[in-house]
């Protein structure tokens, strides 16, 4: 048997170990009717919204389908073997299907599991934990084995790694839109619900008053679950895609070895994510957070163990184990230390709320620069594991390797991706418990059980949220290796000097765009978030009772959900479609050094801009909180006041634009790569003998 | 006569119109003893705060002319002629001097100017303007006088290239200080009178009530005239001999003809300045913004048939003059498309202020957002001018030349700097003026001029600005290029290829020193803050009257400009040793191809976070001054509380950190280029084996 059939294997049963935890969490009881009230409208709001989304994009998907058969790999009226078009579009088509699975699937679960999560909170926490975690492992295990899925059947049929770099771009750009559109959506009804409902009538979050209550909760799903879900699947599959590619260059003599080594690793992978995730469980005093980064840490080192003892077994050198190892280390470590400036106990944090004293102003003052200040450590930690990843795998043969060597790292992090995802998707689902306790009035200290779950989730997330990072930078680094690569085959060799003309133009142009996207991001939550205010205004003012919370009146919930969803989809389509166009543009004007450039520029915006918006929003957001526990005068002082300015200002940097920078990136260089070949033939300057 | 004295002769006619505008200006009356009283209050903070500066700093000028005594350019007991060591040192300390002098005149004459404006005011605003004008000259020609002769002074004394480069590393080194120092200055006493006067206690602007009136005028002067000044005087130094250093590699056969062009632009420019300001007059009706905006262009064309006329007569390629050529229109470009982004009557300020009504956090979202936007312009135009002056000189012999052409466009940016700097420093003086005519009761009518000249400084600052970004951007680019000359030269020849592991690591951590670098002035400007509120709260709860503005009662001003004097001179040493620093590890660990790597990434970034802080801070600032005209409420409506918290917010963006990214990459990037050759012989990875 061929070692890499592990990979589809591993693929099928971690599809079958989601279902099992799927069956697992639908067994429990929802609770009382007006929690599975709550629940079933949360529900219904994310599936409309998704179906609508889904069915713009399907118009999308389709036009690209036939932009890709006509175009790519060359020319359909060029082609040697038109067949390899209809593949790479099948591919396309394949990889925007199965990202949307996997979507799915994330959020129905999630939105049935937040009720049974409250409902297990009334019977203690080691009941409810395991529900909540078991919930978000449904999408972890979806992620991962619907990903290396399709994968290893796009390899098994064309054997070609290019076709299966059309399967990240379509599950990419489906990610892209996925994002844009949920980080919108989400934002748009939490800092509408926050903005009237908190700050101008003093209600508390999660209010049934507020009529904006149930889309906020919807927006946590369509945003944090099936967004992050299809993002993750992004990376992942685009990880796995730029090491096959750079292996495709080094398997001299017909070998496959290097384009196999990605699939083993990531297969084994799943199976250490398996055995973390049975792993987790807490007695009646336990503590969620520690057992869900311990889950980590041990999966992490069934990881490095298994893929040891595959490296010893298959003969591969165990410099290629070594620099995933790096990856994985470096995740770990970037995790740690970034958690630092948005733990509640250290000085960021602390300082931020202590300068809420002072205004709005200085806290956002505060907190911005500290979200500065974060970026160094993660940079330090990606460029490290690079290097150092580059420099173990050169001695095997030059420079190729060197980078093969980086994309080998970007692949370790990304193998535990199951796991991490899981931990991930645990956080809207307990926050969600949150809510539905309290809108269905369960007792004070049900809710105490829910804040814990949640708090734990805050936790995990710093690890994981390493993790994502570094190997988003690792990832789109070797995503452009894999386009110098794919370039100088087709007989432009690149070389991607700054000092050369036309690659310091393109990077000078590549660092605005990620500036530009995230803006056109924001102000379409701007905007959103206008009409909806207007209409929360609206409501509290019309609806007789409503404001003093008569029994029997009830907020026009579904009409919030749909100024949201309506403002979603119109906002996410032209700030994606911009940065494609922009990637063509600047590739069929600028030639392919511009556009290697291009992406180097936009890599390092794209990074330092991610940063500092993931870690200056989580920094308001805990600032904020940490007011609300009782110091500086806590809720409803001046001061907290001020917090919750910070908290809606980081709302859409951490929550929509600073994550789906990582996606644009990646389709940026998705795009790049696919039409590499037909850049070096067609481009205007040297057309015109300019370059 | 060599061409190139040229240079020297129109520096020593430059410092004499700088002289002549000082005679004229303190020829005026400063009208009645109250407003003499505060132009004198004004004048005494403003110097105390810039003695305090220039002694700490004193003592660093030392420190580091001892060491750039023992170490450059070669250890002194290694060194083929010690002398060259002392001529480096004193050509440093030589630098530092200059620019703090230049920085110091400027600085006299426009806290003398304030009170003469307010004054000319009465009589009407063709009375007013050109002693506004003549003001800022003043600094603008010390500028470029002083800074251009020492330039002359230092080559015709060595006729070396790297020996001048020493006299531009005092220049930056000093004006990093000055900005940084000026920039905390400035924002501190800005920010705690608006928020403790305006926000808590509803008071206007300058009002002579308010403890921190006279700090915040005095910071306009030290943040923006003497800081400003040294930011100009060290990128107009370092431009010029940033193409000296390239010139050098050009002049084979002992010919100097391509160090000296630069030199007879310079020269050149300075004619042209003088014959553009002396066209700038305005009639009685007279439109001082349109005039300003006339001498500009004014300039500009005489710069370019002045320049093409020595071309021909002595006999240069064309394309030098065309890159040069290219620079200025850039230039021009740039600062018309930068315009949009923060005008009063276009779309992003317009909906920035309609943002306000839904509270600060969707003010500065907007605000934040537009202000991503509008980095893509500059950026273009920025690589466009660089990739076209690039392709031009390239014919001529390569890559050296192109750089080269770079360069040249960068000069051609810059030779007008007397004029634009004159541009500037108009606006602080005459905002000065109206906070004079306020405090000292002049009437509504002569407000209204001082406002009208107010509004005059911003429009020019539009055009000047644009020549600021584009010349910074090419200046450093000019100078990394300068860097990789050096340490070719040095025998190493080095490729800034960023898939080269080394560049990647240095371009990573690169990306995020001006961002670690923009949070600790912030922080620093958060933290003074902290304590100026505090101190002006606590006096008007225990000076009895103040409040009212009853008869005879004062507040205690001098305390405030002693908090703000002592926070920011506490608070400027930290950030500007930390980027130094950094860049000798870098080198000194990484060796030369990361340290090419780190300042590419730090290039790219600084870029990013200047553009985005100068203009949102402006747009914010103007949304609110559009709110004050009456439109969504007014003045204080909801909607106009929310705009000040994005005008404050933007005050550390645009006064304090954005504006010192500038001066803080052309210190790295010169600190490089002196350290270039010992970097090739001593460092850690190549010591060990591993580069």
């Amino acid at each position: 048997m061929d070692p890499w059939l592990i990979a589809p294997i591993a693929a099928i049963i971690s599809i079958f170990v989601g279902l099992y935890f799927y069956r697992y969490v639908e067994k429990q009881s929802s609770g009382t009717e007006r929690m599975r009230e709550i629940s079933d409208a949360i529900r219904t709001g994310s599936k409309a919204f998704i179906k609508r989304e889904y069915t713009t994009l399907a118009y999308f998907v389709g036009v690209i389908a036939v932009l890709l058969l006509i175009f790519l790999p060359s020319p359909i009226w060029a082609a040697e073997n038109p067949l390899n078009n209809v593949a790479l579009a099948l591919s396309y088509v394949f990889g925007s299907a199965f990202s949307a699975l996997a979507g799915y699937l994330g959020l129905s679960i999630a939105t049935k599991a937040n009720a049974k999560v409250a409902h297990g909170a009334q019977e203690g926490l080691n009941r409810a934990f395991p529900i909540g975690f078991r919930g978000g492992a449904v999408m972890g295990f979806s992620v991962v084995g619907i990903g290396l899925l399709g994968i290893s059947i796009v390899y098994l049929l064309t054997g070609n790694p290019e076709t299966v770099l059309g399967f990240s771009f379509g599950a990419s750009a489906l990610a892209l839109f996925a994002k844009a559109g949920g980080g919108i959506y989400t934002k748009t009804a939490d800092i509408s619900a926050d903005l009237v409902g908190k700050i101008e009538l003093d209600l508390p979050e999660d209010d049934p008053r507020n009529p904006a209550v149930i889309a906020d909760n919807v927006g946590d799903n369509v945003g944090d679950v099936a967004g992050m879900g299809a993002d993750l699947f992004d990376s992942y599959v685009a990880s796995i895609v730029a090491v096959m590619i750079l292996g495709a260059a080094l398997s001299l003599g017909g070998s496959t070895i290097y384009i196999q080594i990605p699939l083993v690793f990531a297969g084994i992978g799943i199976f250490a994510s398996i055995i973390g995730s049975l792993s987790i469980r807490i007695g009646k005093k336990g503590n969620p957070g520690y057992a869900l980064n311990m889950g980590t840490y041990i999966t992490c080192a069934i990881f490095a163990i298994l893929t040891a003892i595959s490296t010893y077994y298959l003969g591969y050198d165990w410099r290629i184990w070594g620099a995933a190892t790096i990856g994985l280390v470096a995740g770990v470590i970037i995790g740690v230390t970034t958690d630092y400036f948005t733990s509640e106990d250290k000085a960021p944090v602390l300082k931020t709320a202590v300068a809420s004293k002072s205004g709005p102003a200085i806290n956002i003052i505060t907190g911005f620069s500290y979200g500065l200040r974060s970026i160094i450590l993660p940079l330090i930690g990606i460029g490290i594991a690079a290097a150092v990843s580059y420099k173990l795998l050169e001695p095997l043969g030059g420079l190729t390797f060197g980078v093969f060597g980086i994309a080998m790292a970007a692949v370790g992090m990304l193998s535990i991706v199951g796991l991490t995802v899981s931990n991930d998707a645990y956080g809207p689902i307990v926050d969600n418990a949150k809510g539905v306790a309290e809108q269905s009035g369960l007792s004070e200290e049900v809710i105490a059980i829910t804040d814990e779950l949640d708090a734990a989730g805050n936790t995990a997330k710093a690890i994981t949220k390493g993790f994502a990072i570094g190997a988003a930078g690792l990832t789109v680094i070797s995503l452009l290796a894999a386009f110098q690569e794919i370039a100088s085959r087709a007989g432009h060799v690149a070389v991607f000097d700054i000092m050369d003309p036309m690659v310091l133009l393109g990077a000078l142009i590549g660092v605005a765009i990620p500036a530009v996207f995230s803006a056109m991001l924001m102000l379409g939550v701007g905007r959103n978030a206008e009409r909806m205010i207007a209409e929360i205004r609206r409501q509290f003012n019309e609806i007789p009772g409503l404001r003093e919370g008569k029994p029997g009146v009830k907020p026009d919930y579904a009409r919030c959900v749909d100024i949201a969803t309506v403002g979603a989809i119109k906002e996410l389509m032209p700030a994606s479609v911009v940065i494609i166009v922009a990637t063509l543009i600047i590739g069929f004007v600028g030639g392919i050094n511009a556009l290697g450039g291009f992406l180097a520029g936009a890599i390092l915006s794209s990074l330092l801009l991610a940063l500092l918006m993931a870690n200056a929003g989580a920094l308001w957001d805990n600032a904020k909180k940490l007011i609300e526990t009782g110091v500086h005068g806590g809720k409803g002082s001046e001061a907290h006041k001020a917090a919750v300015v910070g908290d809606t200002v980081g709302d859409p940097f951490k929550d929509t634009a600073g994550p789906s920078l990582n996606t644009m990136i990646t389709v940026m260089s998705l795009v790049a790569s696919l039409f590499a070949a037909l850049i070096v033939q067609y481009n205007l300057l040297s057309l015109l003998g300019l370059a």
